[in-house]
Parts: structure tokens; C-alpha cells; sequence
């Protein structure tokens, strides 16, 4: 496990940015193990992360925001500071369908995601024996028309009583409601099975193969208020021919969001994600 | 340079069939170099292409359809008869953009594709000097609002003049009329500068530039009445990042048209095509 | 469940072959649902797969041999009947890597493998708990330089006890003894992590690392006596970067193996694979 | 066309660094439009690219090594400082294959690539018409066993005549000696038509094919005094089948060798690679 802190930092692009941030780090000892920065010259915008090994760092960082206020100030940051030793707290909400419930959980086992998951939600109860098998809590909301914001109240209360920093819409079929999301603004990862933004909607994979196409593709993105038109953090696609049906693209479509899917989730938890626009800038 | 011929059938699917045809080719000493079926379940329909050498066939090819005629009102054929000896006569459309161009003469000049390419066709006088280059005729046609009718119809007499079997859109920017289209079904090869059916229409790079996407493709297609909405035969994506901005995914979508239409287009000369339901069987 | 008969035939090219093939099973009343061949015309080759529905086939399959026999000889085929009904047996031997293991459980689960597991032989204890989950016997015999003959001894009797068909080496890090292969010819599937023929041998992953490869791959294989050299089912690759060290080259890979291997044991249940000139066809 | 001056930089990591050149551009009024970095902690190592906009820079770059000095000792750095306003002259080397030529004259002639190029070389002299058509001067200089050491000093005499700064191999079927080499460290580029280390040496299409892989590969690399061995810059791989034979293979990887050398030349020119420990740094 690291002990290093990541700055995410976005601003107006400057002369002199760059400097600032380094020079600051460097006064207080900081030895940088990876830094990645990002100009977007039409939106005149700097975007940085940079992270540092906090062996030597000598600003306690119950400190850091006071003694990085000036340049914050003078260069209208907006940074996050946080740390790689501390886990995020992860609630994946599911229904039927497994596949990318069974990759989390076996990816989060085997050390490569660095997260606790206290919390397991679905509509129904199939995935239960998941959950047992790695030991999370599992919980079955039911949600129909009729309960839907009951149903939203009860998850509300779940996720606050687990302290939940993210949720991961692991083909969670109900769609949040407006008010939901507005709680959880970048924190909502959620995998669309299609190359967004085509088929975005219902039945991404039959209108795929009613359109002939060649290739089908996965999307994970943070959810907002519009249906599949959030920020996108990763895609894949696979080929698919004349001799798959619909079957088969289910099937091979199932890989590609288990894998884009935990890519997002990484990055995420790595905090690597830097949102704007609508757009996500992915740090290496 | 192989002499075969190749036989496209779509029939409703139906026992017997291979044993029909296979006897059929087998009592005329055909020697079959290449066989490959499709059965669409779901729209019970029976797809193949039959390929096979000419040196010992017995039957004349001017008898064939007399000769096949049997079978094919027992089985409600459609059957399409080619000869891989006979060079199909291409005419390329482009306008500014020349990197298809380029591409196709490059790959026709080195005789990978098996065509005769009689007329390039261009709004615009810019990518003469490619056409001279490979000694290929060139006709600038202006088109405008207002002579569109006209354009159309002096392209018309340029295609019928020089015997032209299909027509490829090389980054052809003009939007051909209903009535154009309805004269050459299933001949007329566009490349879409995206991965339909997502940013059909106009400026897909810049549109997926503004969406975020992680991946650009390029889609090869039959041209039908609807604008981007033909038979797929060819897709491929490459990936992007938030380095990229809008020039770099010109540049890299280019690779990608050029690759995905040059494949199209070889497929069709080789007959490899079946078109249904508006989607493509490519049989390998 | 399909309820269907796969056939898989090779023999010496020559004329009337799938006249021959297609009358038999016609005259049996065969709804053929698949059929795929291919010439292979350096070899003289000729190799076909043909599954049918069993649903009004008039042959039963224990006369199968002898109703065939005529067709056999006079073209000199080799040939494989198989039903679709009839699970094949597939014992798993693994090590400590788990990531394959927890694959192919998952999927087997998932009903995308169809086959029984009545077996999973380890040379460690430490994935017993992944079998316990889903609740398939697990055996661990340990295996040292001293004890090698007597473990390969002990293994071979469980395999036959259970009746197992086919062997998976899931990351399995013993190197089988040639007497071991030569029970079980091209019925033992590897996975390999690296892009084969490079880096066959020892720890792939540091020595594409130590190269500087911009890709690095995985290849499942059917296992011959010579190390890393049987006959290729599928290999699948991904990028990497210079950002990458050695743990993202390894977790990356993962990834790579999963995929890879689950198809080549999908087809191989799916008796979708020729083996010939130490190579592989596989049939879509 | 850009006003940009790059400077690469490799040096022992140490603290200070990234903050001692950020400053010291700044200092000197430096709009920074792209920077990256990268450590190698392995190695011990940290490199990185930075590109600036010259308007505004106080610094005349004459002055640049004196001024840089005290930074360059301090941090025992390896740099060189390159102007994107200067165009790169390259000399291109074939043999008969001549589509990687074609790909980088179209390249170049469409502004994708950045550079001169007043020489080709070539042993044969099939691809004149080539050269003629984008009005770059050919040189046809035979080579035969006997000549070898004549041939090159011959070519060596033309590159310093044209004032060459690196050249590229497109499928130059000739083996350059270690003497020749040596000349141009880090200066020549390689296409090889295999995904190395796989398949180094001659042949590597029929050797792919006699192996059975399913994907083949094309890699480009700084050429070293050891065949095939040099520095990765770039790698790429298509998908094959059994029913691809020798003469399909050489046609898929026609295309992926032209992509993978184009890509490898423009980052050249655009001095995106650092080359340490036989490998390459490729910045975005």
C-alpha cells in the first residue's frame, strides 16, 4: 500500500501554474512520484494531478489547506486533496443480471481495487449468494412504480448509515431519480452496454443487432440528471459478425462492461478522474 | 489472376438446399474453392456464396441460368452469378479531402483491388494532380444549390458513358438526391467519418470531440434514401484521449476511414457482400 | 439447450465431397442449423464442421458409424460425432493465481460453459475457498521435483475416477510430464501469458517488460510435449505504455487471460476446433 | 505551423527537479503548452518532455545552453532543446515493397508529417514513378554482396550531402552494416514486419503463418548494431483466421506496417521519444 497524497487541481491555464504548485511542494520536501498535467487551449483551461510520497512531507495536512491558500487564491484553483492510504467506501447497486457484480467483487478480493464495500443493494434478491461468498452486506430493496421514492429513501439512509463515498451502478436496472443523483454529483459510475452515444436507452444490444452494426461496444460513465448522457470515463468495443445473434452479443458485450466497468471504478478510487464540460480528463 | 465464378444465394431456409446445390455444381465437375453458408434463424432465411474454379466446369456460363433454373424455382432462389476474371468498373466521387482517393489508387495501383476504375468524379479541381498520377480520367463537376438537378444529371451521363458497375463515396461532401440513389441499389459504397449509427449526419468529429467519447470510428456503408442509415458493411474505432483535440481525431479518424472503405470496397468486388433486412452477411 | 449432432470432418480435398456429406444427411431428413468448411489448398485439406438439429433425424446415432462408414472410406475422412446434449467432463488445475479459476467458475455458473467441473486439482490450498463457493470438489496434491511421477500418478487416477474429459491449466505452474500429454491429446488447454511465440517459457510479463513491447498478449494453446509450442486456439492483445511497471503489466494481463482462455475452452466444448500441422481451426 | 521550442530532459530523479526547470521557464516568461513527465523508479530515473510557446520568451535561444547550465549540472540532466519551426530532414531507404513509401510521400505531402525529405534510396528501381509523382529526388544505388561497403559509402556521401537528419527503413530489404550504424544512433528507423520480439529475422509472415498464430504484428524501432533488436517506438496487430493464407497475411500487415511506421516518424519528428535501457519513452 502507498502512502502518497493526490492533488487534483483545475484552473484557469496561467504562466507561472506549474512553478507555483512544484515550488510549494518542493519547500515542504515532497518527493513527487508521478505528476500528469492537461491544457485544453480552447477552454483555456490547466488541469493537473500530481501525487507525492508523504514519507518526508513535512505539512501535516490538517494544515495543508491554510498554507496552500495563497495559491489557490491567486491562481483560482479548484483542487481536491486526498489520500491513497485511506479506502473510499463503495455501494454497488445491482438487479439480476451478475456478471459485473462477480468481476467487482473478485477484482476488490484480489487486492486490485483498494476500496471497502460495506453495502450491496439490489431490487431483488438473486445476487445474495454473491454477496455471502465475499462477505458484503447485502441488501434487497424492492422498487416498483408505486415505491419508487420510498424505495430511494431507504437507500438514501443505507448508504448514509454505511459513511458510502461512491456507488457503482453494476447493471442496476431502475433508473435514479433526478433528486437522487443531485446527492451523488461525480460520485455515480454507472456501465451502459452500448458505444455511447449510440443506443443510448432502453435494449442498447437488440437495436444493435437490428442495425447491422459490426462492432458493439460498452460505456461507463458518471451519471447525471439526463439519461446516458453523463461524463464518460472509459468505452471498449468488440467485434461481432454476421454469424452472432443476439445471444452472442449479450455474451460478448458481457466482458466488455466488466472490464470497462472496473477500469472506471480504478481510476476512480485512484483518483484519476477530472471532470469538466461533460468530459472526463483520465490521468495516466 | 483466378478464374472461378461465384454463386450468392438468399432463399427462406429449407431442408435439402446444400444437397441441392452442392449436387448440382458436383454434376457439372465444378471444383469448389471456397463455400461458406449463413442461416438467420430468427428471419429464416438461407444465405451462401459458393466459389468455385472454372478449369473443368462443364457447363457453359451462358447455359448456367437455364441450367439452374430448377432448383431455383424449387427453393425460391434469389442467385446472383459472377465471374472473378471479369473486372467490375469503379467511378470514385470525392471532393477535398483526398486521403480515400489516395488510398484506393494506391491499393488499385497495387493490384489490390481486382477492378477497372474508368472516372474519378469531383466537385472541386484539388485532387486532379492524384488522378494524373495514376493516369486515371478526372471530371470536375461543380455542384451548388442550384445546380444540383443538373450536376446529377451530367454525373449520370459520365457513369453510364464509361460502363460504371458501382460508385464509391471517397469523402464525397455532397448529399446525393432519392433519385440518384434509387438508380444504383446496393452499388453506391459511402465512408461515414464516425461509428454509426452514433453522429450520423454532419460534423461527427467535432460532435464527438464535444461529447467526450474515448473511442472514433469510421463506418463503410451502402448508400440508401436515408441519410447515414444504409446496410453496414465495415466498422473500426481507434482510441482517443482528452490529449487528443479536434485535429488529432481528423487526423486519426483518417487512418480509420481509409482502412474500413478499402475493405468494403475489396469485399464487393469480390462478391462477398449479401445484403438483407437492411443490414450485410460478409461472408469471409 | 440445443438439442443437435455436430460433426467434424478432415480428409484429403477432392470433388463431390460436400455433395457427398450434404446427400447423406439429407436422405436422413438432417435440419442442418450450422454448417462451415474450409479448404486448406497448400495441404490439400479440406475441413468441415456441420451441426444439425436431431428433431426429425431419422438415424440413430448408434448407427451412425455404419451408416456413414461408406461416404468415410471412399473419401478418407477422419471424423468426430458429437452431441450438444451431452455435457463434457473438464477438470481445472490451477496454482495460486486465481483470476482464471474465478473466470471460468463464474461463467460455468453463468451457464456460458457448457460443461460439468466434477474437478478442481491444485498443487496449493489456497484457492479451495473459490471451489467451495460454487461448490466444486476440490483436490490439492502437491507437487515438489522428489514427488513429481507419484503427484502426476495421483492425478491421473482422480481424472479417471471422475471421468474427466478435458483438462484447463488455469495458470496451473507445473510443467506436466510428457508422459502426462500423451493421454490426453489436444485435450489439454493452457493459457499462456504472453503474446506466443515470444516469451514462451518463464515469467513473460518481465521479460516483454525488460524488451520495452508497446503490447503484450496471451495465447491459449492445446498442450503438446514441447514447452509452449501446441497448436494456438486464440490469443488476444492489449497496449501498454511506458507508465506501466511490472505489477500494471501483470494486472493487465489478467485480463487478457480470463478472455482468452474462456473462448478457447467455449470452443472447445463447443467442438468448434480442428487440430492440423499443429495448428488450429476454428470454426465460427 | 507552430512557434514552439522542446526540450527532453533525463536525469537521476531527484527532489527539486520539476520545480527548478518550471521556474527557470518561467523566469523567462515561458508559455508552457504541453508538458509530461514520467519516472522510471526502477531505474532510478526521471524524464520528461516540456514544449513552449516562443512568443513572450525572453530567452534567445542562442543563450539557452549557457543560461540552462547551472540547472543541467545541478541535476546532472541529459537534454536537448529542438525547435518545432525547424523542419527534420529525412532520407527514406526502400527496396521493391513500396507501400510504406507511398503512405509516408501521401503522409507528407498532406502535411501530417513535418519535415523535409529530399532523398530516397533505393536498391531497385521500381518505385521511381513514386518518387517522380511527390517530386522527391531518387537515388537508385545498387547493393550486392560484393559492393556493400561501395554501396554504403555511397549512401553515407548522399545523406551528408542533403544534410539528412535521421532516415527511415520503408521495408529496405538490405541488412545496413554495424559501421553504418553507428553513424545514426537513435537516428534510424525500422519497420518490421512482425510483432517483435516474434518472428525477428527473415520471413516472419511465413513463419507466422507456419506457426498458427491468430494475430499478426508490425513493429517500428530505432535500428541498433543487433538485428531487430533496437528500441520499440511502436507496435500494433490485426486479427487473422485459418482462412487467411500467406498472401493475406502480407496484405493485412501491409496495413498495419504503414500505420505503425507513420506514427513512429511523426513522434520522431515532433521529439516525443526518449530512448534509455534499449526502450522508449513516448510522451502524449
Amino acid at each position: 500500500m502507498r502512502n502518497t497524497a493526490v492533488l487534483l487541481v483545475s484552473c484557469p491555464d496561467r504562466k507561472g501554474l506549474v512553478a507555483a504548485i512544484a515550488n510549494f511542494l518542493y519547500r515542504h520536501n515532497a518527493n513527487i512520484v508521478h505528476a500528469d498535467q492537461h491544457q485544453d487551449g480552447a477552454a483555456g483551461l490547466f488541469l493537473m494531478r500530481v501525487e507525492w510520497d508523504l514519507a518526508g512531507f513535512d505539512l501535516g495536512l490538517h494544515r495543508f489547506e491554510e498554507a496552500f491558500a495563497p495559491i489557490a487564491t491567486e491562481y483560482d484553483l479548484q483542487w481536491h486533496l486526498s489520500l491513497s492510504s485511506v479506502k473510499p467506501r463503495l455501494a454497488i447497486f445491482v438487479s439480476k443480471y451478475d456478471h459485473c457484480l462477480a468481476d467487482l467483487l473478485y477484482r476488490w478480493h484480489a487486492g486490485e481495487l483498494y476500496c471497502d464495500i460495506p453495502l450491496i443493494v439490489s431490487n431483488h434478491p438473486d445476487t445474495h449468494w454473491l454477496a455471502e461468498a465475499y462477505k458484503v452486506p447485502f441488501q434487497h430493496i424492492a422498487v416498483t412504480k408505486d415505491n419508487k421514492a420510498e424505495a430511494e429513501a431507504a437507500q438514501q439512509a443505507l448508504l448514509k448509515a454505511h459513511h458510502v463515498d461512491f456507488i457503482v451502478l453494476a447493471r442496476y436496472m431502475q433508473v435514479l431519480s433526478a433528486d437522487f443523483i443531485r446527492h451523488w454529483p461525480n460520485r455515480i459510475i454507472n456501465i451502459h452496454h452500448s458505444f455511447l452515444p449510440a443506443f443510448h436507452g432502453a435494449k442498447p444490444y437488440q437495436r444493435a443487432y437490428e442495425r447491422g452494426v459490426k462492432l458493439i461496444g460498452a460505456t461507463s460513465h458518471y451519471v447525471t440528471e439526463v439519461l446516458d448522457d453523463g461524463p464518460i470515463i472509459e468505452q471498449d468495443v468488440t467485434r461481432i459478425s454476421h454469424r452472432d445473434d443476439l445471444e452472442d452479443l449479450v455474451r460478448k458485450g458481457a466482458d466488455l462492461e466488466k472490464v470497462v466497468l472496473s477500469r472506471a471504478v480504478r481510476w476512480h478510487i485512484d483518483n484519476r478522474i477530472l471532470v469538466y464540460a461533460n468530459k472526463t480528463v483520465v490521468f495516466d
